[in-house]
């Protein structure tokens, strides 16, 4: 079927690979929620007279119809349609005729495409953020658990000075909860209707933007228009900053585990189900899941320079550059999702090694303990350090369990105040929680079921 | 003077080379920061018994001295001092002896740089967010005064539809605003105080940590010691990654006025002030500021990048790469805010040629204002849209300046709803000079006189 | 089917969907390419005893299968297969037998997966050098039919010196020459044969791997097994880096052509077939082509990048990380030399306004012309520049067509030795053609047909 | 002193700090250089009849003087000169008076700054690739000593197969030998003279361009002149690029050192002089070297992306932006020899753990050796592999030392061929060598003495 744009003359067979790329394939995450937008705006154009009542009606049919069919995998989007949004209007005109042809009015592909991108983020930030509370779950679980078993504290990855395995499992869960400030930052900003927008000029018609808005479950209408259309890449990119914030906290946690899991070290062993094996050598068990982990980190990072690179130094209004940051944004999402929720299994299946972990404090660890018992009684700090330093051989002995507990203060080893990473993770759970649902219920009056965005 | 951590072998010459680095040029931002996290944890030391009041009044009075001559550039960290905390150190101890060998008990040079990293950076971001909002004044003004001027729309740079000065300045107020919310995120996260975790595993002394973080007005403590220090390089990339969103939006306002400025455009001249001259051709008057605008917005990128990098899957607990993130994070902070600032001058001092605005506005511009003229009329947009193909020779002609009107409703250059962005620019005027202004008195009480730590 | 290394007990299904990845799909690429690898390593193994005549016969005939059904698109790897390798050895065993079990004798899927990527990569890299070529050659073409066509010289994208377009199609003709000296490189770098290197430790097994070597046409073997294995990831962002070079040299003909074909400047005009429409405008015609081009050479970049922050600080041997370097570096490839094809297209294309050119001289673009018309008489050039700058009112007026012969020396416009250019690219052409022969005629020998890799 | 192209307006405070950036410290770095292209340029411009002998004498008098009182640190660069090249003009005015006005005859700043870095890069190549070469060289001495030392071999980091210290360093002395031969192409596209493109149209004079190259040992002229400013920045990329993929290599050696000098590995053990300590810990000893060489490499990678950054998808002809590529382009050049420098340190000081490497053998790192001795006593390698991971607790044990020899061909641990990197290192030596010593010849024929331009 024809192309939206339709003109008297042929495109060049190479512009036209060039051009439509990779679309036709990426936009089935997008049908469902190109989709409810159509409902949404179908509603409204009908609200303002433009559309009659049993077009409309006959719209809101089809596009569940649309919508039942993605979620089935079987609705196509062929490499002749260009994308989802002509796909459906081409299925629309040849179901409905007349109403088919006249669901594009007042919109352009720019804002439908937004739309879309928008709705289906938010759902994916939903998603997202449910997976980092459930990380961030296992991590509490896991510093409670193990809340006084004994682990040498590393700076320069040498032994330094005494810690626990509490105090490790808890600073990635203090440090995710922060992460997900920013990742509801940016949820915020993602969470405004385009709707109106049209090519970034809006159109001249009386278009109901607050109606369509509400219907979509945004908190808002984004306000002008251009500003709508400039935002496209650059919000991608802010997610994706976010996620790869988020990441770059995964990958510390990772990185600890996989060095920690090394037989020359023992102090974790990694359960079978979560290794492989090799073609050549029948022994060996390897960390797979642990080394992608690593590697994904970096990929998602990749996108995310990637879109920001594109959009950079662009251009106000529609450019088609834009088309080229969907590639990278969509194929980071499930990366981005599955290295948190590896993260979580791994922590849940960790197995500890207590033994090892005893016998894993040489004393030099206790030194810094010594000469702060010289400064107990009096000694200035650098001379303390001096005597201790000179004296390296002649270490007092402490026991390691007992060591964890000689930093009194909150946020240590010995007073780990796991309850204040807990409130926040109930917290946020609440919160985002509200969010999802109010969503869905809205998102469920408009179709008259429950969709699924992010597929 | 003596490394803090001097033993009795010499470091190799090549790797002291390697790791001083530039360490001791970049600090000498840092030593206001340094020495006002330093008094507040003398007054806590003094508070638990660890320095006698007379010690504490020493160490004050010359941290304070400090403080006034880094201001007149007079504290001169050499090299062989390797940072900004071994030169105060070695200071107070040449001043003061046993009292200056006592300052560092209870923390390590790991959370005394963390501290100093977070006061300097929450100065820098409230001056940054002053900077930003005044961007944003300019464009609102900017966009005031031109309301009504037309101004062609354009998507793929292509005249599109009417479009005006005033939707045009106003959409990048807008998006902005909505910066804004996640550089106040990262605001939050980075205004914690880290003091209290020393080499990221505490001290087995009684500090009293929230005593020292209420006296820096941070907003509490940072709990878990681990993820103190776990955190230092991804709060730099957390800040880097907020001033290159900003960026992103000052990028692609500035590529505008540098497209409309060009004499084949003509819309836009620029003052004499903002340009500079050929060493070989006479005639030359070059938008010097715009161009490089352009290249330091991907320069601040590349700094993002190269933290981001550098902390990437590396193992928790202190490691000596971070190090290395400190040049790039205190590199970009500057060129970021300059960039703000020549933006907001560009705008202010911006010339608009309503004529050549006017005059740019060619027959197709109307095209889809004929097509939905045709739709309001009953036909089916698809249809319309054919119609209208089918006679480009032959359009309407339509009025800029009325043009502009006829999009009726919000966000759209007939009704641009200034108000919105004015009210949440004064809100964040207000939330953020609050802060500042919170902030300051607390450091004002603390060292007696008022300090300026982003220098 | 069974993996390559199945062993028993169950991986996690998370898991297992997080490590297969994309393999399944992307590997159809290399499916060609390992099959004929796999050909060369079967007659090596009967050349030392471990495989007998029958099983070799049986073995190339049944891989000779695979590459017929996978030129049409009907080899199938399956999700399950996790790679082409377990796919192709798990159907020669279905089929074979026995022969099919002997198959991975002496290589692991490490060597195995890396002699596909050099093939596939270097037969992309002789494609890809042949691409440039031809755009060399339509630049060549372009500067020699509008040799003395005149066109303002810019610095700052403000018009400053007479030019051509003569000079400025040759300046990105002989760029590209240079650019391919560094495609060369690393395509020497690629040339090298690592079958024989297993899991990155050998077997102990009388290999022969110059036979191997010299059936697949490489240059040599890459000696050190281990080497081989460290170079898996970093070959990959080689080839990327080089690419990037080229594109970024694309891309800057690309920026000018974007520009100059705007309306406002009116020099060329571009074909309505390499134009797109919009789905609300019905006036538009979108340069799309040349804006995706702009935002694709970012994407190669990211890409590039990406390869880079994965292998970066690995340890050596084989680490699963490498797995991730797979889909950006074969994702680069299409648009990378896509990009190539495109501008050379649009060079062929492109459209040339004379008039427009001619009439875009104002007297200011002689102004230095004028200056050194005085340094000729003696002025020193300070002085003479002082004077024009005081006169730039009164400014002498010079023939365009005439002032782009005023630089006489060679590479200026007046005097572009082209043939310098043309000579290279005639060399080159020699040189690619020449290896490209002889690796088609060594295959063909091998293989019994003629192949294509890069597919 | 006056700015080259002094106008009769001021230039706003701010834009003229943010356009002066820090070329006035950067350009220390090419002072030599600039005045060492100054002189090929007098003298080419006298023997043409625009400069008297007399005031050619002068001029070399004086430039010479500059690059003494450079030599010695004492020719300063002030803001207010912007950059190198005014500062040594205005010199040379001012003690020449006439005579210095006239060295701006037929060249612009722009192709004067890509001549100082063109031969600064040069030069910083011929000491880079010396440096790699001594690395090379190190990883040759250390591969022949520890030879026959076994060590076990990985993938995944897990224990795999029998390796030894010689395969393991030979690895890296190949890949650098590789990476060499990319470096040299950089290094030959680089090596051409970019004088006479003045601000990229050339002048019209009828300057001597082969003169200038040939005394300044280019290896010819860079012909068309728009080409030549088209390259500012890209080159600078193209180095850098060069730079990274050494370094790639150089992390990978590192990252091995790091891991197996921890004491849980203690293969390795690095000496006290290439450690540092900690200010609160005494006992530590911290291989920092080895931390900042991560870091830096990843530092180093993003100063060469920023580069790229900046020039990608700018218009032909000078644009002020590729200033902001001379601060990441210089900053990297340190580090990078650095890094290579502290590697080669690494190794030859390195003190290798015999017993501790023969103890790190476990009977399963045999398993794939056992299982190809039943291949080669018939069994399919499928079979093999079966039986053997069906009987993993009854390994056979075999000799490390022995068990290294068991891989017969080229390339494995029995069978280096060391004497392949060593020739080739011989021949790059010599090559390098040849290089570096005429051009040594050729700029002390020009200025009268041995200068060093890489400061």
């Amino acid at each position: 079927m024809a192309k939206l744009w339709q003109k008297n003359y042929e495109l060049n067979e190479l512009v036209e690979e060039f051009t439509v790329g990779d679309d036709f394939l990426l936009d089935r995450h997008l049908v469902v929620s190109d989709c409810v937008a159509s409902i949404a705006h179908a509603v409204m154009l009908e609200s303002i007279g433009l559309l009659k009542k049993s077009e409309l009606q006959g719209l809101v049919k089809e596009l569940k119809n649309i919508i039942k069919l993605a979620e089935k995998g079987q609705f196509v989007i062929e490499k002749k349609d260009e994308d989802c949004h002509t796909a459906i209007e081409n299925h629309l005109t040849q179901v409905l005729g007349e109403a088919g042809k006249k669901i594009h009015t007042g919109r352009s592909r720019n804002d439908q495409v937004l739309a879309a991108l928008r709705l289906y983020s938010r759902d994916f930030m939903l998603h997202f953020q449910k997976n980092v509370l459930n990380l961030i779950e296992s991590l509490i679980v896991f510093a409670k658990t193990n809340k006084n078993i004994p682990m040498p504290g590393r700076t320069h990855m040498q032994v330094a000075m005494p810690s626990s395995l509490g105090l490790w499992a808890g600073a990635f869960a203090e440090q995710l909860l922060d992460d997900l400030h920013l990742v509801q930052a940016v949820y915020d900003i993602n969470n405004q209707s385009p709707l109106g927008s049209a090519a970034s000029y809006g159109v001249p018609l009386p278009l109901n933007r607050e109606l369509v808005s509400d219907l979509l479950a945004f908190k808002k209408v984004q306000n002008n228009v251009l500003y709508v259309q400039n935002s496209r890449g650059k919000m991608e990119s802010m997610i994706l900053d976010s996620l790869e914030q988020v990441l770059l906290t995964v990958s510390k946690l990772n990185c600890d585990i996989f060095l920690y899991s090394l037989p020359e070290f023992g102090y974790f062993c990694l359960p079978d189900e979560l290794c492989t094996g090799s073609s050549i050598m029948p022994q060996k068990k390897n960390p797979d899941g642990i080394e992608l982990l690593r590697a994904k980190v970096s990929s998602v990072a990749g996108y995310a320079a990637q879109v920001k690179n594109i959009v950079r130094n662009l251009p106000s209004g529609y450019n088609r550059d834009s088309q080229e940051t969907k590639a990278p944004f969509i194929k980071a999402l499930v990366p981005a999702i599955q290295c948190v929720q590896i993260a979580e299994l791994t922590m849940e299946k960790l197995k500890v090694n207590e033994t090892v972990l005893l016998d894993s404090f040489p004393p030099e660890i206790f030194a810094t303990q010594e000469a702060l018992d010289l400064v107990k009684s009096g000694m200035p700090f650098r001379d303390a350090y001096k005597k201790v330093t000179e004296n390296l051989d002649n270490l007092k002995k402490y026991d390691p369990v007992e060591s964890i507990k000689a930093v009194p203060y909150s946020g240590s080893a010995g007073n780990l105040k796991l309850e204040l990473a807990e409130n926040k993770k109930s917290d946020w759970e609440k919160a985002v929680g509200a969010n999802r649902e109010e969503i869905e219920k809205k998102l469920a009056q408009l179709t008259g079921f429950e969709v699924r965005l992010f597929i």
